[in-house]
């Protein structure tokens, strides 16, 4: 793997010298350009050999570049805010914007390296860690982001005789430290794990760039000539796909939901006349927002956090079953995060990074009403995400989701089924009561009229995201009564469950 | 102080029934005038004795609201990244933007009245926290937030009977915890502490609205009404204002800048002719750096966290001081974060609540280039803020500063200051440099002409906001050899003195 990286290659002074200065003003025509069309983010990533030169090489892209428009990360052990989310929250947290460029020192790489170089992992658990990392790199090639990733390799030699030179010079002493020593002993395992991932995540889209790091000139000049081509090409692909890629056409609805006869979706298997009498309703909710409650406690104590997502036509009671929910818990347990339109830091990034901003902490639970199903229901049925796009988030959307459940948030996911009549009534009632009148605008009435299309929306969604990990419950709403007891009665039953298996989990763990 | 909350007032069920229909209509109206005028933000303050109907009234005014624009959060311990800042920067995380409503639930006040409470801080230490509460909401007051601050109250005698009952009642004692009864036999202490507190913090532009908070139909109508009153009247006085204030003049040279006899300032007063020769800057360089590396080291092991801030004319060399800093330590220890125009969310805070966002963990180190001094600058010359605004932000500044070096932070601020000459000399050269063309513009010569009014500032902001804790240290800049090496050497000084007080500090703690 690193064979070609060994060959001692070397660049002149004086070739580096007359190569730079023209290299430093096509960077940053380069770099303006990418900032002024804001049509894609550079994520560079940089790993590979102690004393390779690889903070070196960063500083010189700082000082090349504009610093205003890029911003380089690295990183120190994660906070107890990043460790409760899931593994690459803390790099979801720094995705740089579209027109930015973000230098990932280390990176979502150094853990799985370093751990399996140690033993702390088994061969198991690092494959899994390792295509955990192919598919979020995926998501992010696939939103438009150019990915880079650059190691930089030293020969066991070559390491050895760099340490000791920068050792030996009293001025010099304090470049290494003891934990460079530490890792230079375990050279061989560190360099035949990073050959392994090095293959396994060498994909078409995202392939790695080894560089030899022996010669300051050779490293700098190799890596800024890269990144320099690399946006430049990436810029042109964008907009030439831009460009063969039309305004797409306006949704229609497809034969099977208006002409013919109606066929079958998830949906009409809902028996859409129950109801709940009021009385067993009052005496039914007492009674669950006290499990609710202790139920809470219980998670909080454990520290297992929790998801809920709430979808739903219009006017399908949302709000009310959420309330219910709320009500019963501790205020200082839970974040209600209403899903309106984008802000522009939202906008410039993935659609899932506005999500990410609201996972619960260890012991908490955020409830979304509404979330990142908008994608594959509003966004597909109104265009504003591409075909290409909405198909893709299903994988996204599991993935997405798997993660949050491996790392043991329970996540429970509810839509909320009224039939067309009742969202009329609804509409209706509200325009009549003064404080429910803000709540009914045009949109709402345009909304209805593609009913057929949402319902198709709405079945694919439950069809293709339903896993075991994150089942949908779809819940008969017509009456609000039935609907907010079949909510907590989920609710509850969902958490239960994942407090058993998380309990389970910690006693196996205690017995191996 | 709690006497007229004792009264026993409630309001019948009937005429609570009869008010919230329009109540509701009318509170949904203010919240969307207030979304769509962008013109403040409302924040809402809820402390009080437990069981006094708190969370029920958040509750109540997030279902009749829209809980779309309106957040409320309730505080857990804090977290290591909320530790390692100040104790209000948790506060500052959650500031709503202009536009929304932001209710604290026991919002800065829980903490102070707690721990003295509990006799774990001193009088002393008690009354500066409560100061320092006041200049906080002084600072979001005059930014024009609507800070509204709510007490729900019980006497002794309602409190016990309130938590007997609940308690007794199977389905509902879940709502009572041990920490309520802990409290409980507190009930004296606590209202003894929280009244003076009440006196403390009941300002003119913040006063405290007691809540007595034994009748449910009572205290939410109460509160909602008078939510309501506040919001419509600050609306009024908020365009009034905006009415009668005019346009800021452009802003002209004062004489003593333009005509007559120059008057010395603070900037006149250093020898700009200091050089270093190119040898010697060399050899101190290498020598610097080596010795801030092993500082910079050091203040990660104490978890000591600095802020480097950098202001100076165009084209003075804060970047180039700067690397000459970052070359010298760990990427991991330390982050540069230039500062370019506001983004929409930043726009829509406090203008200190962009820079809050990037201060550093405990033992690391956040370099500013450019920085809340462009108040006092640009945003002063240019007009951007209103003298009103630039002349209160010396003010805010301190105190923020203030607070960060309470916390232990150490802040080193330097002004790099150049001759008019030897600007021209460095825009001339740049703009034959293909790769420093980029940093030249139309801007940097009009801010040229404005040099005048650029040293009054200048010599106004280091009078105005250099202090112990954080004093200016002007930098002559015509040399930038002998620039950058005073830069290190005071980095260097100022960072030595913070390690030493803050051993020293922990000394005597332990002594003690």
């Amino acid at each position: 793997m690193f064979e070609t990286a060994e060959l001692g290659r070397s660049i002149a002074k004086r070739t580096y010298r007359a190569a730079v200065p023209h290299l430093r003003a096509d960077l940053l025509r380069a770099q303006n350009e990418l900032r002024l069309a804001e049509d894609f983010s550079v994520i560079v990533v940089v790993n590979g050999v102690d004393g390779a030169g690889k903070s070196e090489t960063v500083n010189i892209l700082h000082e090349w570049m504009d610093p205003r428009y890029l911003a380089a990360h690295a990183f120190t052990p994660p906070t107890d805010e990043e460790r409760e989310r899931f593994p690459t929250w803390r790099f979801w947290r720094l995705l740089p914007p579209r027109g930015r460029i973000g230098i990932f020192f280390g990176s979502w790489y150094s853990a799985p390296i370093l751990q399996r170089a140690y033993g702390r992992t088994s061969e198991h658990e690092h494959a899994a860690s390792l295509e955990r990392i192919n598919t979020f790199e995926k998501m992010l090639v696939d939103d438009g982001t150019l990915l880079l990733k650059y190691w930089f390799h030293l020969s066991k030699k070559t390491q050895r005789k760099r340490l000791k030179t920068l050792s030996r010079d009293p001025k010099q002493r304090w470049r290494v430290t003891d934990t460079d020593w530490k890792h230079f002993k375990r050279y061989d395992d560190f360099i035949q794990v990073s050959a392994g991932v090095l293959r396994e995540t060498s994909t078409a889209e995202a392939p790695w760039t080894v560089v030899e790091g022996a010669d300051a000139n050779y490293r700098e000049l190799t890596v800024s000539r890269h990144l320099l081509r690399s946006i430049i090409r990436h810029a042109e692909e964008t907009a030439r796909t831009r460009r063969g890629r039309r305004k797409p056409p306006p949704p229609r609805a497809t034969k099977s939901s208006t002409h013919g006869p109606k066929q079958p979706t998830i949906l009409t298997t809902l028996d859409m006349t129950r109801t709940l009498r009021r009385k067993d309703y009052k005496r039914q909710m007492l009674d669950r927002r006290g499990t609710l409650n202790l139920l809470s406690r219980k998670l909080e104590k454990a520290g297992l956090s929790a998801i809920l997502v709430f979808e739903g036509a219009d006017a399908a009671g949302k709000g009310g079953a959420i309330r219910r929910i709320t009500r019963a818990i501790d205020a200082r347990h839970y974040q209600v995060i209403p899903i309106a339109a984008p802000n522009d830091e939202e906008r410039a990034r993935h659609y899932l990074w506005r999500f990410s901003r609201h996972l619960p902490r260890a012991g908490h639970m955020t409830i979304f009403d509404r979330s990142w199903y908008g994608r594959v229901l509003v966004e597909r049925v109104e265009g504003f995400a591409r075909e290409d796009e909405w198909r893709r988030a299903y994988t996204e959307i599991n993935e997405f989701e798997q993660v949050m459940s491996d790392h043991g948030m329970a996540i429970v996911k509810f839509w909320l089924q009224i039939d067309k009549d009742e969202q009329l009534r609804r509409f209706r009632e509200r325009e009549k009561t003064s404080y429910k009148k803000y709540k009914i605008t045009k949109e709402d009435y345009r909304n209805r009229s593609r009913w057929a299309l949402y319902e198709e929306a709405v079945d694919e969604m439950v069809a293709r995201t339903s896993s075991t990990f994150a089942p949908w419950t779809l819940v008969e709403a017509n009456d609000k009564y039935y609907a907010r007891v079949k909510v907590m009665d989920a609710t509850i039953a969902a958490l239960t469950g994942a407090l058993a298996r998380a309990t389970r989990g910690r006693r196996k763990k205690k017995k191996s």
